[in-house]
């Protein structure tokens, strides 16, 4: 099933195939701040080049997820306290799960003024950036993509490949969970279960496990949960302080807002991280019945009907006041 | 895929079809008690007995936790109340989810002095007390095996069925992350996918959805964490009077103990829960490095290496205080 592609999809694979074909050394890299599919697509790719006989280079600006340590060659991802001193410039790069060139951030140093860029990714929004783009925006993870050209350049598909694969579809699609997950995703996984993935590690690992600092974040935010009258708005609040004496890092209040939202009942839910005295982000997640979008924007944010975000440049209590109180009147 | 089976299975299939095909009425009943496949493989075969043009009625003592409501078919589940009352008296019964005749519980007061069981189930305990029986201890989930029963009588997979046995997969493998989530699951969920089903929506209403009882009693385990001195314990506790204050149902206490297994750097995640004064229900779930069932048995209780239970007579802080020090002792 995932031999036959559309035609212009299978043109673009061709042309990756032609680019990896007549080249010997490669630099791999993703995006800045990587999530699972940026890192497990970096070093799908390095095992791909790995089987065609080809020496390359993976980078990452960083800072990459301790939970991501596991994956075998992760440690072996150039940073950037090594970028500097690094003594090799790269006259062909690949860029994994990058939706335009700026997201690639500081490992760029390493491109040489004539760098030619294969560009591999599944944001709706990709630039087309590279010499070679392959673009397919209905794929739930970059690799899945990098699967397909895997299996379109007749590579052998070892159990580390098929790691990096699976890890990157768990993550992506929240473990089988956002809409993303297609049938195609599910077939993927199968084949990938067949050769011998233990996908329930790599949930454990990569999906369940929290760290100190996130639990101790969840613990705090629980407590502050509260409700509107109707029940039908609920949030959870951080303090500065508290993200502070936790040792909480950016990623680790990503799924705090989920919690609201998932109440039986609860129609929007809402994260209050406190920045600053004067600063507070807000995360709104809605249910069918709501669109935070326009709420968003009215607070000078953004976002999707489901998802969005703005910044409130107030204390906490006042933020959580003047939102919640918006809110209520879009519900209404 | 699905439709080549071993033969010794495919003999139990095929003696489930000619018992349907040579009756007219059944009794669908699962185990007291239902979780989501018990639930799913109620419903899913009524959906195929219907397509058989059979008549059936469906019964479980339940109670059926709210969150399956939204099934179709789920309020016509006759229930307790409605047992003594029911005019019928069923001489065949076909009885899903079931290890043994005893789970089936007081439905079977529906049973006619001679009635016939049709027994199909996955647990590897199960007894084969019908006259006829289709076990296999290998399917993820006994929907499993009625989407594969469904294939072999060539019954067209409508929505409603595709919805029962997407379900069922999602909630006996933990949302594609257990260990029975096997190849074969995965490629039935592309079946599924492909005929329509919303898994995204599923999995939101079945795995993430909370109850304000279980995120009340959530966000008061969590302000109980606690620690071992070395970090490799964890638990958590919930007192009789946080159960009684939340409302939370026997089931809701469920995952909490995983809050405390899943900590970084966690061997072992204890729940305590108090059922009075003097009775402590304990859960010891363990990583790769621990065997919890010989502690549970030392105080009387059992289980499996990574997840056991045992009952301890004592006030809160003792029992934990008790278990913590064996944990301890057994890990060092």
């Amino acid at each position: 099933m995932s031999s036959s592609f559309p035609s212009a999809y299978e043109e673009q694979l061709q042309a990756a195939k032609l680019f990896i074909e007549a080249n010997d050394h490669f630099l791999v890299v993703s995006h800045l701040n990587p999530d699972g599919d940026a890192i497990s697509s970096t070093l799908a790719m390095g095992c791909l080049l790995r089987c065609l006989g080809k020496s390359y280079v993976t980078a990452n600006e960083g800072p990459i997820p301790d939970k991501f340590a596991f994956l075998p060659e992760c440690g072996s991802i150039v940073d950037l306290s090594q970028l500097s001193s690094h003594p090799d410039r790269f006259a062909k790069a690949i860029a994994v799960d990058c939706a335009d060139r700026e997201r690639i951030g500081q490992t760029q140093q390493l491109f040489a003024a004539d760098c030619a860029l294969l560009n591999i990714d599944h944001h709706v929004t990709n630039t087309r950036f590279g010499e070679v783009n392959v673009v397919r925006s209905d794929a739930a993870a970059t690799v899945e993509m990098i699967y397909e050209l895997a299996r379109y350049c007749n590579v052998p598909i070892d159990l580390e490949l098929a790691n990096c694969v699976y890890t990157g579809l768990l993550t992506d699609t929240g473990g089988f969970r956002y809409a993303n997950t297609t049938p195609l995703v599910m077939r993927i996984a199968a084949e990938l279960l067949d050769l011998g993935v233990q996908g329930n590690a790599l949930a454990q690992q990569t999906l369940e496990t929290m760290s100190p600092a996130q639990i101790g974040l969840l613990q705090r935010a629980l407590a502050s949960l509260a409700f509107s009258a109707d029940k039908r708005i609920a949030w959870v609040a951080v303090t500065a302080e508290q993200l502070a004496e936790t040792g909480a890092a950016n990623e680790d209040t990503d799924g705090l807002v989920n919690y609201a939202r998932n109440i039986e009942g609860v129609d929007v839910g809402l994260l209050f991280k406190q920045k600053s005295e004067r600063e507070v982000k807000v995360s709104l997640r809605s249910s069918d019945h709501a669109d935070v979008s326009g709420i968003a924007q009215a607070f000078g944010g953004g976002g999707h009907a489901r998802a969005a975000g703005c910044s409130i440049y107030a204390s906490l209590p006042e933020a959580i006041e003047q939102v919640v109180r918006k809110v209520g009147t879009a519900l209404s």
